[in-house]
């Protein structure tokens, strides 16, 4: 079996969210990765990012998160990215910039996104019933 | 003269900044830049940025952007950092992730930061006098 490159671990790990499988995405992190929302609190640990995608998956009927570049140095992968939601019938759109750390083992230990975060909430408040 | 890398090209644009040196910074971007504020509107044009760059450099006493990590990818700079302002007798601090794009002439055509515009705005208006 060929063993995935660091891109193609965070590819196959936004795949899954956006299929909404949460058990696929967060198989492919480690024990102890160290999930940051940057205008955020930082959540650390699997079962926390568990609970977090389950939160903000939980809104969504569809999720969409087209990448429009992305490339690794060493174990380091970067994207910039559009996190799509579809919320009831319309869609919160959110530019995103990706970080993400990768270890031999092929798990994510690291995921930091820079995003604005009114952009979220706003368009959130304007798409919820 | 040796060549710059196009990421020894981003330093030298960021340090310049820190100068507040404006004419220094402009020099290296290119005549069509684009520079992109994710949460704001794009600013086209070296004399745009020049503009920018007195509007948000003009408050500050003082400018220090630390750069945590920073490599390039072909023509691509991306860098992780923390914009900090000195705004009256405090420091304003904002996390960024900026990409660069540098031609072969070493100037900079693309800037793009992802940032929390609330984490730049909130501390302005705490610290303004």
């Amino acid at each position: 079996m060929a063993v995935m490159t660091p891109s193609e671990t965070v590819t196959a790990f936004i795949q899954a969210i956006e299929r909404l499988d949460i058990d696929g995405a967060v198989a492919i992190l480690s024990d102890d990765v160290l999930y940051e929302n940057v205008p955020m609190n930082p959540i650390a640990g699997r079962e926390g990012v568990r609970a977090a995608l389950a939160g903000f998956l939980g809104s969504a009927s569809q999720v969409a998160w087209p990448v429009s570049s992305q490339f690794e140095h060493g174990n380091r992968v970067v994207n910039e990215r559009v996190d799509r939601f579809k919320i009831g019938e319309g869609w919160l759109e959110m530019p995103v910039a990706g970080f993400f750390d990768v270890n031999d083992q092929g798990l994510i230990t690291l995921w930091r996104d820079y995003f604005d975060l009114a952009t979220y909430t706003d368009q959130m408040a304007a798409l919820r019933p």
